[in-house]
């Protein structure tokens, strides 16, 4: 076609076969082949079997591609640019890259979109306590005072407090906006006039989960994060107060949980556990205080293709000669996910 | 007080004494009184025992105040002004208020404010599925691969439909804005342009039905209005729609409903119904489809605040000789709840 420029960079799939064919269906694939290069059939689901690895210049990348290690980057000396179709890059993404100066690219923006209204719409349920009264209703089927049985019920001027001033905590953050919230921020990496430009007031950890109606995990998994919300940190929760983790699963001692959970004092939202999947006796499953989903906040579906635009977007600004609108940098990952 | 004014126009509460307790706490009467003659103790629940009627100049009323017909109007000839600290004043401004020119406001607009949050949420959960795939993995307790389920799982690019452009129609428009949403209106009170200007493409109602992921009902309750959804119009409803309630319950024929939804085709969440409460053998109460809250969309607890305050900036911008911020006329009435 005319439109195609005359020099297209070799480029390669590399990550699961069937997150390739969610994320890039042959129509996909066709706008892709304007711009670069690409055997449409081919998904790199490991790197010793492709054909001519010395010309590849762009690696598409998604959940499953092997780590770029070495002996990988080794037999790819032209490798320049790394373009991944999904979140985070630490499972492929080596030293070995950052040493070599390839440019890498993540759709962590459009993926933290989803978690972002999960997390919302989880936020503005449970101060309304939409699950609770449900089910006193299904129980009673008549009408009770409900404003008496919770007299701070509903989301006016309630406070949310968020842990970390990640991507999905930002979008967080935006999207309360229109609400009529009290924002606390909990991020060590933050200084007060950034959360106050975010509309967040920065606390400490331990005096966000003190004050907040709500509070939503949005930190990276890190050592330093481990756990991060032991028995000690849960008890400083408010009586009925609602934790939402839709970030990772070890960012919570959920044995500590468990225990504070079964006593009703305090309501929870699980996305993520530790581990993934809970072992089949966990009271998590059935308390009534905890709705527990099975790690759905993400991309799934439909929003798939928010990410393949993030990342088609991403490949045309590399063939124009343009930097990336979402560059990731060694540094940035140390206190990333 | 030096800053009280040296007028201060005589008002009376008008409502149920545990709305006026809920609303007008001490606190905010001692602001109130800053400008209005008002007897902090009383309230009336009936216009019979009202002392020095003739002097009443503005009524802040709310749920429970009594019908203003003529035979009320006639002993307060002084009154100039309806302050209703709640949503419609259908059940208590009547035309013989209009007809004597009596400016009327209403809280309507604080009062939509968090029945389009509850909707908002509802919207996000049902694309997302939550209620479903959380029910899932609480039965099967083990990962499944859930975007096989549901193809077009999630809030990317999915219609909603919005039935009426309503004070609560209009504030959900605003809070969809910042999702990837396509949004239809329904409203016969619209013409294209108005409905663009709000982010929205006017369709026919059944078209509508025919279109969306998620109909959520903003109508008004009127006599052409009554059974909007009726059998047929259910009917119309695709596969896997999720229709929500917040407006009122004649809005659908409940046996209708009740009928398409235990066929498991449609779901549907539900915070009003006819009749309400419904009978304690309706299977709406347990069908896993179903998300049946007993009307706590509406301003409860905390959100009453929002209210009390809509209400005494009205009155102040009437002692200050403005007008109402928030007026509501006999002409709206007719085509609005």
């Amino acid at each position: 076609m005319s439109s195609t420029p005359s020099r297209r960079p070799r480029a390669l799939f590399a990550m699961g076969r069937r997150h390739r064919d969610a994320l890039f269906p042959p129509a996909v694939v066709d706008r892709l082949a304007h711009h670069v290069d690409i055997d449409p059939e081919y998904v790199a689901e490991s790197f010793d079997g492709v054909v001519d690895p010395a010309a590849v210049e762009i690696l598409i990348t998604s959940w499953g591609c092997p780590p770029l290690d070495e002996a990988v980057l080794g037999r790819m000396p032209e490798l320049k640019a790394v373009v991944h179709a999904a979140g985070s890059v630490k499972h492929h993404v080596t030293d070995a890259c950052w040493d070599r100066g390839i440019l890498v690219s993540t759709a962590a923006a459009a993926n933290a979109v989803p978690v972002a209204e999960y997390t919302l719409a989880a936020v503005l349920f449970a101060n309304k306590r939409v699950r609770e009264i449900g089910g006193l209703y299904r129980e009673h089927r008549d009408a009770l005072d409900w404003a008496a049985h919770y007299p701070d019920l509903g989301n006016y001027r309630r406070t949310v407090g968020l842990v970390g001033a990640s991507l999905v905590g930002r979008r967080v953050l935006e999207l309360l906006r229109p609400h009529d919230f009290d924002v606390l921020l909990a991020d060590p990496h933050l200084d007060p006039a950034e959360a106050r430009s975010m509309g967040a007031r920065l606390v400490e950890l331990d005096d966000l989960l003190a004050a907040s109606d709500v509070v939503s995990l949005h930190a990276p998994a890190l050592p330093e994060t481990h756990h991060l919300l032991d028995a000690r940190r849960l008890s400083l929760l408010r009586d009925g107060a609602t934790l939402v983790n839709t970030g990772r699963g070890s960012l919570i001692d959920t044995e500590a949980l468990t225990d504070e959970a079964s006593t009703g004092r305090i309501h929870a939202v699980l996305d993520v556990t530790e581990p993934e999947v809970l072992p089949a006796a966990s009271p998590l499953y059935t308390l009534p205080n905890v709705l527990l989903t099975p790690h759905i906040a993400g991309s799934l579906g439909g929003e798939l293709q928010r990410i393949t635009r993030s990342a088609l977007d991403e490949i045309e600004r590399y063939c124009a000669g343009k930097e990336f609108a979402h560059p990731v940098s060694r540094a940035a990952l140390t206190t990333s996910a």
